[in-house]
């Protein structure tokens, strides 16, 4: 096709939904900087023996590549559970092409048109795009000025805003806050729709930390969301998962494709979960950079908030697009998470981190 | 948990949605049978010399599996582009975790609550249930006796539905039956909406009949989807993809969740592509079984239909459930699709067509 015929067409002349009109894909800005420290990836590759590991599994799955996969993901499924922990076994688990699309099947069976989402802002940016994605109403609540929220609080929050799903993301994403199973348990008596607990950054809190996995048994409204993406490096993979009741999993294969999960990331995923260990071998060492930024920060003039995650939110910045563009030309990517006077930093290998911190350094002292 | 617990929970005590209530997960029955031919595999493996180099590519990807993977796909979409030709390039392209995934992305960019889709019915049985996934309204149109369409009828069909998306599978999934573009084409016209061409079985067609790519150019509100799970016998890596005008792209942009492909897919699928001429060897092969199944169940008093794909539907099956039963017993798993007086079957190897057509004359002829 020629280039008259695209600049005859614009997305205007297509009968695109009311809904969608105006709006711009998601996604953060992509840059191929040396240091990426924007997405809270973790920047340690798989270890050589687990990715030789994996590669053996998939030479397997290849093998009847041409059948379709098994639907069901025993095998995967039974990985989760035996990862978890908590009791839980292979009826309990569920997995999507990264946590997305695992909440994505949530709302799609307990929200869509009609129906109400529910979380503490600030919160992941994905939420509300999840929520007007399946139709339904994204109603924000509140947190406290650090962030944090009581259990009373939110127990009153939820029920006056009475939604069909509630997300509570903890550690929180862009914060890093924590939130304690007490307010979980709170929120889940006050509500009469579903309480997700969004645990992507869990493998980052506190090893004595609490998981609300805990509080599964009994509540079946309840679910919890993992992801492989942070702690197991394997963001490139697309692998989120979730623990709930079975009865709660079946409400999930209602909306779920046939065969949305591949053979091959079925067996990569079984197989780094073999590996958990060694997979997981470099968080105390992320833990260890996200304390080095936190205090190199405080000790920089910025403020940053308490993390439970692999990144660090500060505040203290006079100008967060200037002091961005400004570690953007020393070469670091972080990222704007539109909260006025806030930067969001991931913490990296130690070389990344350094260069970041030597780059905000150079840049001068906050304000 | 226990089964106590489990017991005691029940889907009508969850806050499912309304619409949801009562219904089963879709998916064909899966059963572990010696010959499996009823969910339209390509049942021959993927050659050694190519999935070597397939293993190769992902151990590339498994080096960066830790970062997110492109979320434009951008060497993805420049393959299929350059496999369809048509002067295609990779503005023109999209691509999902299978083609149901692709077609939910435009239904939920122009379909969607309150908005029609439309199809002529016998058709792939995933369009009614995407449709209502997403919140629209599906619209059946209809077929001659012998599934056929010409394209006065079809576009006064369409003209009167007033769809806002029609969905025209060709060649036909259930029964095989191709579709001319002189149909495509009234029904462009026809249309207000956006009209997809579903080529899913393209390649099992003539090879001088003409695609509906030929009809891109000029016309924005067209796409053509395609799938790498039958001709390219990589079904368990669930790769769909579409061709259309880059405004229609963008529209895609707008609902697909970010990062929706995973490194180790577009690895996966590039390589194929690359091998494309030996991918597709297979295809002549199975069109000669296909061939064979048709005249062998003539022979036996069946009654075919036309087919351009890699299974036949065939009538004249006095009672549909028996006749799936015999076969079954026999250790041949073919598909009934629910048309009445019919039984659907894929052409697989020599050896396994030998064996479900041994099987069917083993159980007597046709009524």
């Amino acid at each position: 096709m020629t280039d008259t015929d695209r600049a005859a067409v614009s997305l205007d002349d297509l009968p695109l939904r009311d809904d969608l009109r105006g709006l711009q894909p998601y996604g953060a800005p992509q840059a191929p900087l040396p240091v990426a420290l924007n997405v809270n990836e973790n920047t340690h590759p798989v270890p050589d023996a687990v990715a030789d590991e994996i590669l053996d599994d998939i030479a397997v799955a290849l093998q009847q590549v041409n059948r379709y996969p098994d639907r069901e993901f025993t095998t995967l499924r039974a990985s989760f559970a035996e990862y978890l922990g908590h009791g839980l076994d292979a009826q309990n688990m569920w997995a999507g092409n990264g946590s997305n699309e695992v909440l994505q099947h949530i709302l799609q069976a307990f929200a869509g048109p009609g129906r109400t989402v529910f979380g503490f802002a600030p919160t992941y940016s994905m939420y509300p795009l999840l929520a007007q994605g399946t139709g339904a109403r994204w109603a924000a609540g509140e947190r406290q000025p650090d962030y944090t929220i009581t259990a009373e609080d939110a127990a009153a929050q939820v029920a006056a805003a009475d939604p069909d799903v509630v997300l509570l993301c903890t550690p929180n994403n862009p914060t890093g806050t924590p939130l304690g199973i007490d307010v979980v348990e709170a929120v889940y008596e006050a509500a009469r729709g579903v309480v997700v607990v969004d645990e992507a950054y869990q493998e980052f809190a506190p090893r004595e930390a609490p998981s609300a996995l805990s509080l599964l048994e009994g509540r079946p409204r309840l679910a919890v969301s993992r992801t492989m993406s942070k702690a197991f490096a394997f963001a490139g993979a697309r692998v989120g998962y979730l623990a709930a009741d079975p009865v709660f999993i079946d409400a999930l294969r209602l909306v779920r494709l046939p065969y949305h999960l591949s053979g091959l990331t079925q067996a990569a995923a079984v197989a780094a979960l073999r590996n958990a260990p060694t997979m997981l071998a470099m968080v105390d060492e992320i833990v260890g950079q996200r304390e080095r930024i936190s205090a190199t920060l405080e000790a920089l003039g910025y403020a940053p908030h308490e993390s439970w995650t692999n990144f660090v939110l500060f505040g203290g910045v006079s100008d967060p697009a200037a002091t961005w563009r400004a570690l953007y030309e020393r070469g670091v990517l972080i990222r704007d998470v539109g909260i006025p006077g806030h930067l969001r930093v991931t913490a990296g290998t130690e070389a990344e981190t350094t260069a970041f911190l030597d780059a905000l350094a150079s840049i001068g002292s906050a304000s």
